[in-house]
């Protein structure tokens, strides 16, 4: 764990006695699964740079261990801080650890789909089997698991007056294994059992949103909010327990409604890391929900989410490829980045100031390079090149938007600095 | 114009006395030139749905007419509330002919554009020869204009201390000829004849901010500042003259920056509609502009801009084609919804309601058609079914994203309501 805090003082350019006193707190957390000591050193927390996750992981209808290894490989290349292995095919088992082979970064599960996938029907599942499947996963060695243990039954009556019910997976099975037996969810009634296994293994528990709303006339809504509070509880137990732990949060929330979100949380679950799902910000754009949800993250961010798990543009509609993995995590490293600055985080605006200072002097290269994409841009400037007509210079000191007389950049340049050393960043 | 007051208040679902008053008070303009009465009522102002924009326009180095009038017709279609033609080819004259005879939107322009294609150098413009081609401008039936009124002598010291000095067209080449000539700029001069010729032809001026920051370091900086001053005390004589005037705005603004340059604008500015570019959020974004303003710009709609200027993923980069159009406009249009949303304007919401209970229904096609842009929604269903093994009832009980077994929705209907009917939409 001492080495675990230096790299991640490091990486966040902050001493690491503070790293230290935020992981006491529980306000930041390093999940590693101690059987699978290779994983990447990360901090996801309130004081620490926005990081993002990749959703991996196959359905019973598309993808299979090949895939979801290059989904792997794409997500990582892309940027991301976790991925989480979400597969629900019938060879998951052997898809989770390859991911926990293969992956150099913290890997997240949501155990209860493995439980139900061993059953014919969810009326099925018992707790003690539900048990066991955590406790197996925790053995391959999943860094942070989902574990749904705030939807209570009590909540059901206010989720049946909503206009979509349940949206979250292990929310809507939990409700109905509860409906059927008429007992409570076996995950909170278990929870002790939980972090026994949790703490063995140092597993990192996400508190999951099983009620997370799942659109806008959801949203904020006594379902969400009677969860939350037991989330806020059940973060105590955690503490308590010696175990790391965050909480998941919504999901489609208004503009309006992001800041109380991320405020009440914070409050209610005592600092603990709030990792957030989008929200998007409209119902009505399947197909952009990449950046919907990228507009809701980064006023997450801005407003106290610490970890953004990324949508995709397929979101709503099926299961993202490869390329939908890339754009979707570019967008959250986007609105991930964009709230660091915001927040004047060490160092974040750096690259920001390098790249317009390129774009200025027309250092394409090194613009592209710094850039959040470098390998698109690029291709992007080929491209655009290519349809044009022949540049006077090459095409170096200006851009096919405008042309060379018309180059805003240029003519600045001309009339403002005959001497460059005049420039200076605005403090 | 009463026409025109009882169409917009018509789309507004808010009464005609309403938006008379808006327009009388100035809050609110109706751009339509007196010599292109086919063109669209629409208003634009604070207290109505939020609008988008969509520039268009070659460069000497790219497009035609033919590529120009496309790209006309893919920003209609995909919704654009206005256009701008921003063309600086050889061919510009006949682009904006044939676009006003073509748009059915209002159509802005950037006359000092077609001022500097006439000269060989900036130094060559004369004041008359800039008031002549607003006056042929006017005449042709432009709809509004963005005129660079703002941008003075005194203001260039600061300009020097950017980062990334003057990045607005316009306002670069006024510098450029007011150094060069050590006098002021001739727009701000000569802003009677400017009043004179548009309320002759009814044109409403859009007041450029030839200032706006082109880097997160320039944001809010007194450049900046300084010319929103002039644009203040040039609203009020725009108010005065009778003619209809909006406002631009920045540029490149980080997020905890936006809502600051909003109130402020619309406070210096006496409620005239603000008029956006983006604004981005990072600097460091090259190929995913489109997401960074849509970041910025719906947080820019929440907090007090009326028409936000579509940003395209070629931003920086290149001249725009119709794909990136239409993806720009998409991700500006949702942009500018989720702050409608946010801000309660009416039956803004109604619609992501039917998209979700089209989703909960599993109406599939009612989804698509409701949704920003079923062509697409529905190409990506299909394209997702494709890629998915045999689906037990032909696939449209639920996505390829969970399957049957695992789907949300399902579960959750199943569970909650074995009565349809005690669904409602929570209040």
């Amino acid at each position: 764990m001492i080495k675990a805090l230096e790299s991640v003082a490091e990486a966040e350019f902050l001493p690491p006695e503070f790293i230290r006193g935020e992981v006491a707190a529980g306000r930041v957390v390093i999940p590693g699964n101690r059987n699978r000591p290779s994983v990447r050193a990360l901090g996801v927390g309130r004081a620490l740079r926005t990081k993002i996750n990749v959703n991996l992981g196959n359905s019973p209808l598309a993808g299979h261990t090949g895939t979801e290894l290059a989904k792997l490989r794409c997500a990582v290349n892309a940027g991301a801080d976790t991925v989480m292995d979400l597969s629900t095919g019938s060879d998951a088992d052997e898809i989770r650890r390859r991911i926990l082979d293969a992956s150099p970064v913290p890997v997240g599960t949501v155990p209860i789909y493995q439980a139900v996938g061993m059953v014919d029907e969810i009326a099925d599942l018992t707790p003690e089997h539900l048990i066991q499947v955590i406790e197996h996963q925790a053995r391959q060695g999943v860094d942070f698991m989902t574990i749904h243990a705030g939807l209570l039954r009590a909540q059901l009556p206010a989720a049946k007056r909503r206009l979509l019910g349940i949206v979250s997976r292990g929310g809507s099975i939990l409700a109905q294994w509860m409906s059927i037996h008429g007992r409570e969810n076996p995950l909170f009634e278990r929870f002790d059992r939980v972090l026994d296994i949790c703490r063995e293994h140092e597993v990192t528990i996400s508190l999951g949103d099983g009620m997370r709303p799942g659109c806008l006339a959801d949203a904020s809504d006594e379902a969400q909010f009677a969860e939350l509070d037991v989330l806020g509880r059940l973060v105590s137990r955690c503490h308590e327990a010696g175990v790391q732990v965050m909480v998941e949060g919504p999901g489609h929330i208004p503009l309006h409604q992001i800041e109380m979100n991320m405020k009440r949380a914070e409050s209610i679950c005592h600092g603990a890391p709030f990792y957030i799902l989008g929200p998007v910000v409209a119902d009505c754009a399947p197909g952009y929900d990449h950046i919907s949800s990228a507009i809701g993250a980064a006023l997450g961010a801005y407003h106290g989410a610490a970890l953004l798990c990324c949508v995709t543009r397929t979101e709503h509609i099926g299961l993202p490829g490869c390329a939908d993995i890339h754009e979707g995590a570019m967008a959250f490293r986007l609105a991930a980045h964009a709230a660091d600055v915001a927040l004047g985080r060490p160092g974040a605006r750096d690259r920001d100031d390098a790249v317009s200072a390129a774009r200025r002097d027309f250092d394409w290269e090194r613009q592209f390079e710094l850039s959040l994409d470098p390998e698109l841009s690029r291709r992007m400037r080929e491209e655009a090149l290519r349809q044009s007509a022949p540049a006077p210079d090459g095409g170096t000191g200006f851009c096919t938007m405008c042309g060379p007389k018309y180059c805003a950049m240029r003519i600045s340049n001309e009339t403002l600095h005959e001497d460059a050393s005049t420039r200076a960043v605005n403090p």
